[in-house]
């Protein structure tokens, strides 16, 4: 009597265990399909943000070639797509971890790669921030105005897309505490 | 006799055991004090960078107080301080996990937050890498001219800043990689 009492007793506390491990692996999904969102929306609206020629690039005849807006503009949609395809890929195994609580290694491997993916995706919206602002400020110190009276589409959406993108690294960072918390708990 | 025999075996597997993690303690001060080396010297290039006032700007007479590179200059050096102190501060505890190999949870503890600064100093470093890009290279969209003619020692100085605060990312990326290698031998 005493014996199966203690087993019910164990059994229940395995079940809480549990319980807390499913709550956290289906809010991981939730918070993935989020940053999948975040830099999709990101990606999109930087690839689509058009550059029409403002009179005072005519005005000026200035022609050099280098350094365009474009560079920065592929960097961060190509970060963005690798951020959002490496999400989508990592969506099974989230779903995984959902149905199977007591996957440890897989769940530490994943967030380990998830870390990575909020470096890579750090730089290429830290970078993109540093642009955008100085393209709506411009800098007194090298003469470079700011084109944000000329360019309003492009500095709309870029400013837009870095939201996409702050909000998905927002989430990749709550994943990473959520995993040591879990670990930690236990 | 031979309980003494696996006894003695057991002791071998476990000083093997802990020198694997003594070495592995013992490269993870020395790439901290790398990145001590790397973020102070990418701060202080960064903060002593003058810029002499070019002819361009008394020519043009433009005026404008808003948006300066200071902005961003300072940005980085607080930035590569933060993260320089921080590793200062994890020296003792480093120092504390080669002496305490099994010393487990404040070595995850560390890792975990050796990540957040990895992520701290990435975003000044990646924002200050497309400013000095911009400096270098000018932008034709924006007919914004490369200064680097003009402010050679702010070019120079940058640069070499943020050669520092790169190695120090590396050296942290590797400090995150080697605990984990460290964990999965276990």
């Amino acid at each position: 009597m005493k014996a199966v009492l203690i087993e019910s007793g164990e059994e229940s506390k395995a079940v809480t265990g549990h319980g807390v491990n499913r709550g956290f692996s289906v809010f991981d999904l939730v918070l993935r399909i989020v940053a999948i969102v975040g830099t999709l929306a990101g990606a999109v609206a930087m690839g689509t943000a058009e550059q029409t020629l403002p009179f005072v690039t005519q005005l000026v005849q200035f022609s050099a070639q280098y350094g365009d807006f474009d560079s920065f503009k592929y960097l961060f949609v190509i970060v963005n797509a690798i951020v959002c395809a490496y999400l989508a890929l990592s969506l099974p195994f989230s779903i995984f971890h959902i149905m199977r609580s007591r996957a440890g290694k897989s769940r530490i491997l994943l967030t380990f790669l998830d870390a990575i993916m909020l470096v890579l995706l750090t730089s290429g919206a830290s970078a993109a921030a540093a642009i955008v602002y100085l393209a709506h400020n411009g800098n007194s110190s090298a003469n470079w105005f700011s084109i944000c009276q000329q360019y309003t589409d492009f500095c709309q959406r870029s400013a837009g897309s870095l939201i996409g993108s702050f909000g998905a690294m927002f989430c990749l960072v709550l994943l990473i505490i959520f995993l040591a918390v879990a670990k930690s708990r236990r």
